[in-house]
């Protein structure tokens, strides 16, 4: 599958916004990952204020390019009624990725953040939403067209000596 | 993406066996993953005789199905080198789900059985394969042409409410 092969992580992005239906696609593609038992736990915040993408772009020095992505999603996991938490990074990096793959195909270009399970930034989000117990941020995701517009290519990361069969 | 929206979790699988040229695909698809500072922490162990997916299935009540699959690829992390494991489910949950997005796309069904944190799950698997310490199970995904060809297809999983824009 092209978008697979061509991802890369993107952080320079183009003043060009993204099309509301392209926002769209990318929720949808987040919602249709895996999750176990299918509990589906995610929530989908996106943010595309200059003010918010400045705020979050605080979040760690690692975060930087969000102040110029055109949007970022934020996922978080809703375990507001106690349910088990025991695949949620499973479960939402599942939708993170879907995101990322989808964005690729979209033409546009993206970049995971990771939050859990860094407590610090875990904190930094919970507070500028002002989230509830029970709502737990998981990763950013800062998206926008490519600067570059060859940002999303090839690059081969296979690697013979990291298969195996039948034994290790 | 069309494997993004058509993909389910396969669990019947025919006899055809899977081509050597798609189970290396599986495993390009996988490597291609985004990884916490590119460090690529993954090993895949590939199982395609008989009496391994055997064993393999008797893992817990929910790997059954293993025991009929073509194919099962165990994914590893390999920490043997004392590295960080801060990541290490977002990492291998990535290149999880880009083995399930490209089996759908090679018209494969698959199923993903989460092994990770489960510690009586990762001791039988550490027990089967006898692996060093420091590699550490991840997830098995089990793989086969589906019994029915119809069984990976679009099931609408988009749900407004779990959208927020701007604050949650």
């Amino acid at each position: 599958m092209e978008a697979i092969f061509t991802r890369r992580s993107v952080r320079s992005y183009s003043d060009e916004p993204v099309e509301k239906e392209k926002i769209d696609k990318l929720l949808r593609a987040g919602m249709q990952a895996p999750s176990a038992m299918n509990k589906q736990p995610w929530e989908f915040l996106v943010i595309q204020s200059k003010k918010t993408l400045i705020d979050l772009s605080k979040m760690s020095m690692f975060a930087k390019m969000v102040a110029s992505a055109s949007l970022a999603i934020i996922l978080l996991g809703d375990y507001r009624e106690g349910q088990s938490q025991k695949f949620f990074p499973q479960d939402m990096s599942a939708a993170s990725e879907n995101i990322l793959l989808e964005a690729t195909e979209l033409n546009l270009g993206a970049v995971w953040l990771g939050v859990h399970p860094i407590s610090q930034r875990q904190k930094y989000i919970k507070d500028l939403f002002k989230l509830p117990e029970g709502v737990i941020p998981f990763s950013v995701i800062a998206i926008g067209y490519p600067k570059n517009k060859e940002s999303n290519k090839f690059v081969d990361r296979y690697r013979q000596d990291k298969v195996h069969f039948e034994r290790y």
